[in-house]
């Protein structure tokens, strides 16, 4: 028997399609609404700041869509990307249960997030933009969104949060090095930042307040487009590659899981590796735990409500329904700055209201002892984010040692942690904070929900 | 026609041997001396820091070597590793010239170093060994021993340069992730370094002097041995996975390389892609060009001597004929820290002197401008030490272009720059220094040289 197992797929076995989980589910998620009118938004709301391409994704209802070839083609430069067994980790826990992974940390970016980038700037592209602007926190979305926008040659203007534009200068230099435009938000730039800035120069700036800055310099230049990391239909569609590569791989292993685990910020990871399971599902096929995990200092599934609020700060974005801990949440200077965000995709809101998939929250101590424990037994360094994932898949297999009971489980390891290695010397010091779930700033940040 | 083209091969195709170029070569090359004695080096004078089955390795005339299934087990977290052909980047230089790249970044530790790394630990493992000891400058070395000794349950212990230890932190933490001890070196942990100390208490350090102090920890414990990444004809034996993948890629192709190019420090990389293709000519196939690139800053092969030197500055290495700047030559602090070694291989300076193999320097500037526009057009953004490599890749287009003559060009990217983005903003903010070799320093340090 062989202790490291790789499964690995033929370049002709990268999906030629996004599978999309909406026409499957029992009733439809909540429309998108206007802003000021609270009626449902239609496509045209979406055209200032989006190619029409990517709206009409963003409201399919088609099963499939087909991948283009200029976006395999890139593609092929990390994908397939190899799903693994943990054997090591499983002897280190003594566990019964069998625990696979799938590993996006290959990409040139070294996360899972190109695998929207790349598409979007593509869309773009075609649509004649000359530039697409967003924001990013620590920096990953910021990254792969420079790397795709290159590969098109599109221009790329980044809104990066001040905090870790100072903090992590690397980040920056990646996006740099790959032509973008990098500014720290709140910035001079645009009207919201200049407000966010004259109400407070000492701004550290926030995801909420980034995006703002990004929306409105999109809205107010015809040439540029807007561009998100996570969160829209549209994204969690293009992330379904990784779930349906998973898929063939797991039907190489003669298993199949019991249990999908990814952690979750916006939740394109999450739904990336879950929804082909879900879909799976729903078809009538067997039933498959999809688990979210989340921090416990920014729990939006386990403690938010399920409501309409904005997706930024500024309330310049629609207004989607989903597990919220109020737009004006600033959830602690946790680690894993991915998970960092007030909401959640309004699609996988939806289907945990309905009972369809699971989400759990995590102290970032044990996420760290997890990350250090696989890392020492598969090799790879994780990203504080994937590292939840990683918690949460050990804590399934203890739980299938203390039942004596074999189990399969699933996770998506979604990037390596070469760039978070300041957190981990943070861990090792001994000065990783556990923050509880704020409840007393969650219950003031709740008073802000819009009412609709 | 797809404009990203990726070659891979099965894990089936994971070479089972590693080749052996000594067997085929026309003339032996010259014997390491005893430091003392001046008489060649017996197995018995290295058995206090090698286990004997590298030492029978390292004085093999076997044409291959079996890989050991618990090393191919490792191997394929990450093996075969992708071929592409660098189509964008073709484009963009407006060449006739086909390029290719063997991609060895895609390791848990971001370098083609854990080839060696995985079969050094195991050895020691099985010898008994519970330590392994060893240098690292700029860590790459380090991390990826301090990674395979924690796959086989051994310690490892790492001599940081200390300017490395100060200046690049996040090497450091990768190696603490996996478990290892890392000492600025000079450390007061050796005898070595207690007297580098007391005649220079704010020396910053050197490869040669942590050289020292590990060989030092190594022969003064039973139960430890000492590790080199470079230089030895073992390593380079264990680097020729990447070479005969490569064959077998290029097969796939339909062409066949007329150069073969790899960046030179010690020498484990250029030897990994370069001697499988030194075989196959000197078993009587084609002939191929095989193209070692060196930094301008430290030119041991083409500004060095070829004679017997130490290969570390304490003097108690064995004496090894190479070409070498003087063991007391210091680099001046280029940012491909992998290539700043005053020495070089004994068997690649052995195949230099007699013409099998060229070798060319280039300075620092121009390689990160290669660096950069290899990023923008192929995606992943290259260490600075491969970036070398491109550098001399791209003149050869550059050069099929002047002769509108086709030509096919591989080369090895062998690590990606995740580590290296500080190095990267000083290229960016102007401020990287193009030094000339400096001829002064060489010719100091030259006086150093054994008289043997």
């Amino acid at each position: 028997m062989s202790d490291t197992t790789k499964f690995v797929l033929s370049e002709k076995q990268i999906p030629d399609a996004w599978t999309n989980v909406v026409p499957y589910l029992p009733t439809p998620p909540p429309p998108p609404l206007h802003p000021g009118t609270h009626q449902p938004l239609g496509p045209q709301d979406l055209a200032p700041i989006f190619p029409m391409a990517l709206i009409e994704q963003e409201v399919s209802t088609q099963p499939e869509i087909d991948i283009p070839g200029e976006v395999l083609d890139i593609y092929r430069l990390w994908r397939p990307t190899p799903l693994f067994r943990a054997r090591r980790l499983e002897q280190a826990l003594g566990t019964p249960a069998h625990i696979y992974y799938k590993y996006e940390g290959v990409s040139p970016a070294g996360s899972r997030k190109p695998n929207t980038a790349v598409p979007q700037a593509y869309y773009n592209k075609k649509a004649g933009m000359r530039r697409i602007s967003t924001e990013t926190g620590a920096g990953q979305w910021g990254s792969a969104l420079a790397l795709a926008c290159r590969l098109f040659g599109l221009d790329c203007t980044v809104y990066m949060v001040k905090v870790s534009y100072q903090q992590k200068p690397y980040r920056r230099s990646l996006m740099r090095a790959w032509g973008a435009e990098v500014y720290a938000s709140p910035s001079e730039h645009t009207q919201a930042g200049h407000k966010m800035l004259a109400a407070d120069p000492d701004s550290a700036g926030s995801l909420g307040m980034a995006i703002s800055e990004a929306v409105e310099d999109a809205a107010t230049h015809a040439d540029t487009n807007y561009s998100l990391g996570s969160v829209l239909n549209h994204v969690l569609l293009h992330q379904s590659v990784i779930g349906i590569e998973a898929q063939k791989q797991m039907a190489l292993t003669g298993e199949r899981p019991e249990v999908v685990i990814g952690c979750f910020g916006g939740g394109s990871n999450f739904g990336g590796i879950a929804l082909p399971y879900a879909i799976e599902t729903l078809k009538g096929g067997p039933k498959t735990r999809l688990l979210a995990v989340e921090p416990l200092a920014c729990p939006s599934l386990t403690k938010g409500v399920y409501a309409y609020d904005f997706g930024d700060t500024a309330q310049m974005t629609p207004l989607l329904r989903m597990y919220t801990l109020g737009h004006d949440f600033m959830p602690p200077g946790i680690h894993a700055g991915g998970l960092r965000y007030h909401g959640a995709a309004p699609l996988l809101s939806h289907m945990l209201a309905e009972g369809l998939i699971e989400a759990r929250a995590v102290p970032q101590v044990p996420v760290f002892e997890a990350a250090v424990l696989f890392a020492r037994c598969e090799g790879i360094l994780p990203a504080p984010e994937a590292a939840h994932a990683i918690r949460a898949a050990i804590d399934e297999a203890l739980a299938a040692r203390e039942e004596g009971r074999a189990r399969t489980i699933l996770f998506c390891l979604s990037g390596h942690g070469h760039f978070d290695l300041g957190s981990y010397d943070t861990f090792f010091d001994g000065k990783l904070l556990d923050y509880e779930h704020p409840a007393e700033a969650i219950a003031r940040a709740m008073q802000t929900l819009p009412r609709v």
